[in-house]
């Protein structure tokens, strides 16, 4: 038997305890022993919950106990999860955890101290909710140097803009919908303003290239500034907007990391990925292009990873599973550098036109749209470029990044 | 230094030899220790190839090295593969194979000596080439009980139909140019009646449930009869044709597997797996769906997956990385009772509606596609019904099951 803590009950936390229970036989079978949880963790009382049978509110009752082996850390933010988790591995305790905010600022320390310490720290629920990533970049994509990962990881901004999307609707009318079905927060800026995508790329990033990515340097723009009107273009352009958490790697030069909005068209193997789902685009130099896509999120999906994990840990009780993320920082090079077309809305006025090729050279116009307006595709420039050129634009509108 | 043999030096084999010269110093960083090729065995010479500095053609010379201690069949077939393989085994070394026909036909077996002496047996390139999927369903999905397994796993056909569908030409045509493209081989029959397909649907379904399932047992039609009409039927429906390989579980039944041409519309997941990608679709109890998509074959991408399989090996020399998947056969659910909607074709003629409605009740009727034709899509029955019933359509021109 295999006693393991949880650590928070909230809604992951009864996840696990429920994955648990509906795949107890076939999790021990594949684990090759029996998971038991001796301990769940929660500040809180759950009168009548089966739970309170195991519930503790003191983490030492589980940190002083030497028979829990694997601590499950799904509380969640930064403080007093970092403090538990070192605790445990120092305690000789293996760590799974679904925290993107405690692996993305400290995933190399707490990796090195489960190395020291012949124990294993894992994360698979931090990116992708359910989808297996964390583990295909560690194990099935060895042979390959990584050129790019490109995500879309948050799917509270999915469901707005695949929302907005079928049914016409603006960014306020989409996010309350979102609020109301619970797949956003009442205070959606972590998710709207891109942040949680930042720390997911982050992970992704630090994990494909061996060296710390610092979530503080990735530039990010979220999905506020999008509105109906880009829909109404991205459509006329068969196109669809998703945010995209990216980092690509140029030889010779080093990695650009970004998180922002941008248009694809049906061929990049992202535009299928609508609503909640999660999508991760993978581009190895000898595997070529492979995609992950799954739940991003949600309750039992999340938990499915985390139970995986524990699986894992299981059959690698006395062994370090390695993973290489070093706490060398990676400096990520300037995006001002960083090439793409734009495509750019302005007020329609008679000299517009002209004054824009004059600009931008050859673009590529795009059919009427909105009324009084004016729709183009510049061609690939760099962002320091765009920045400058956005200002030269009269009447400029908006502008969203393009793919294609 | 970790010694390997590479059996055979055709496209896979002289892949993986690239694949460790273009990333070596990274795949020795991940493996933690260096890999060197010490033998490749082929019958044939290779005259200038650097190659010829490690060419044996006696299996014995790598068998009786106690310095090889991984041995990596990509020669195909079953013989000689099956003794070579074998034999490693037995000498104490670790096995990577690409080969789905011995995977299929040995994979119990093998793991099973293996496991016995300590050794690994690996085989992440024998299904979906470079794409991650043995490896997710063995150590990521086991929190799960999986409930459906479908794929798009052969390249070739999928090749095949997308040609068809962009182009609006027949099979024939559309096969002339895959083996133009050499996407096809001369005769294509393992391709294009399925064979393929169904051998590695045998594969990934023995993992999912952990017992044999015998690709003999597994029914299974090719594309051969799906013709440019079928193809235009398909766009009028908003829906495309693709060879699904399948195994489904349903609860207090058993498990069903077909490899069979199915139409699909732009919900499922793997509608957009287009030309010689695959796409391999995962259902869980647990983690809901999921979705693995990349190259299906390939030089170098399934190197890619083979050189993986290698670095695993490399991190566990003295650990059975542990695969459930028992000898026990699990005898499969006669396709005679599973169920699905079916796209008819046929002759018109004034009454053929009225006889197809007393025949199937109500049905879903295509607009009109091609002259003198009828088409229309049945509600939900069982094979057998089907089978029975399209006896009695006058002028049946064919029919194609349908999944949505």
């Amino acid at each position: 038997m295999i006693d393991i803590a949880v650590l928070g009950y909230g809604t992951i936390g009864s996840g696990v305890v429920e994955v648990l229970k509906i795949n107890g036989d076939s999790i021990n079978k594949r684990a090759g022993d029996e998971i038991n949880i001796k301990y769940v963790l929660d500040i809180r009382e759950f009168p009548g919950d089966p739970v309170m049978e195991v519930l503790v509110h003191d983490i030492n009752t589980i940190l002083d106990d030497p028979d829990v082996k694997i601590v499950v850390e799904v509380m969640g933010g930064i403080n007093p999860a970092y403090s538990f988790v070192k605790d445990a591995l120092l305690k000789g305790k293996s760590v799974v955890t679904s925290n993107k905010e405690l692996v993305a600022k400290h995933g190399a320390e707490l990796l090195d101290i489960a190395k020291e310490n012949n124990l294993n720290f894992l994360f698979e629920a931090s990116v992708g909710g359910g989808i297996p990533i964390i583990r295909p970049l560690n194990q099935s994509l060895t042979a390959d140097e990584i050129v790019e990962i490109t995500g879309i990881l948050n799917g509270t901004t999915n469901y707005i803009l695949s929302k907005m999307s079928d049914e016409g609707i603006g960014f306020e009318a989409a996010l309350k919908d979102a609020q109301d079905l619970g797949y956003a927060e009442r205070d959606p800026s972590a998710d709207v303003e891109g942040h949680d995508a930042c720390r997911k790329i982050a992970i992704l990033s630090s994990l494909a290239y061996g060296m710390q990515v610092d979530f503080e340097d990735i530039y990010t723009e979220g999905i506020t500034n999008i509105s109906d009107k880009d829909i109404s273009y991205a459509k006329a352009l068969n196109a669809k907007i998703k945010l995209f958490a990216s980092s690509i790697r140029e030889e010779d030069k080093g990695v650009y990391a970004m998180v922002a909005p941008v248009m694809i068209k049906a061929n990049h193997p992202l535009y299928s990925v609508n609503d909640v789902f999660n999508g991760i685009f993978v581009r190895g130099n000898v595997i070529g292009d492979v995609m992950f896509y799954g739940s991003g999120a949600g309750k039992l999906p999340t938990a499915s990873a985390v139970v995986a994990d524990v699986v894992d840990i299981a059959k690698h009780l006395n062994k370090n599973i390695w993973t290489i993320w070093s706490n060398k920082k990676l400096d990520l090079e300037s995006v001002d550098l960083m090439k793409h077309r734009f495509f750019v809305r302005l007020v329609k006025d008679k000299r517009a036109q002209d004054r824009i090729n004059e600009l931008f050279g050859d673009v590529e116009w795009v059919p009427e749209v909105v009324e009084n307006e004016l729709g183009f595709i510049t061609p690939e420039i760099t962002e320091k470029d765009m920045m400058d050129k956005k200002g030269l634009i009269d009447g400029f509108l908006g502008s969203i990044r393009v793919r294609f």
